[in-house]
């Protein structure tokens, strides 16, 4: 089996998007994580759920445990309105990090090997031109394995 | 709202249990992680998705993505019928790490700095003699901010 035959279409988002979007996005299509692409469709950055949701936590409620207990229970649940207008871009790691991508003829096995090492439990698949194709989920990835892959 | 509103009851397995046990009761459950529990049921490990996937593939295929590669389709689509007998307690990291836990009247906030901070798509929640309850998913967590947060 071959990446294109498990990737899924998905909904993308780009840098210039809100991160309030980009959090919304991936709750409504209810994936473990988002790609972000180009103005060509190109990953640009395929992110983890809980790094999408790092975008949206402030920063000092993740370093300080006690900061985020000490907010009153009314606020807790409204804590990301105060995102305003950040984009992705705003938020996202500055340092470039190269995009979790397979091509469409990789082996499930190929995609396992990227899924663990780089902790990504979402991969984008592409064309040859780079262009996005869809994406391989780890819930599929390991359902289809499971499946397919006859385990005793 | 708190951990224990949306918290979802979880299969579990404890470190004694085979590996190819552990990934299929991931899949079957269809969620992004698993807890492994003690012989008390309290989480001695919160797993992220692609670290029970780790487990599962070969160290060498995770460092040489040219190793992946290299291996024929056939072969592929059945790497891990080689985990054998392999427990979770073989596989798991040597470093005692603290269970990714929260306590059941812990705010949706917190609960959300932890998964950022942490980068754990699941969090255990515990009563307060470390007793497993349930757990927090990613998903529910955006889901429940999304529709009872009031986000614009």
């Amino acid at each position: 089996m071959h990446a294109s035959d498990i990737a899924v279409n998905v909904p993308t988002v780009t840098v210039h998007d809100p991160v309030a979007l980009a959090v919304r996005v991936m709750a409504v299509s209810r994936l473990p994580g988002l790609v972000v692409v180009d103005e060509r469709s190109r990953p640009h950055l395929v992110l983890p759920g809980t790094q999408v949701l790092r975008l949206a936590v402030p920063g000092a409620y993740q370093e300080d445990p006690a900061l985020a207990r000490a907010v009153d229970e009314e606020h807790a649940d409204h804590f990301w309105q105060e995102l305003g207008d950040l984009t992705v871009g705003d938020c996202a790691p500055r340092r470039p990090v190269k995009p979790v991508t397979v091509r469409a003829d990789a082996t499930l096995l190929e995609v396992a090997a990227l899924m663990a090492r780089l902790h990504s439990p979402l991969v984008a698949v592409v064309d040859e031109d780079g262009v996005l194709l869809g994406a391989v989920t780890l819930e599929r990835l390991i359902t289809s394995l499971a499946v397919f892959g006859h385990v005793d």
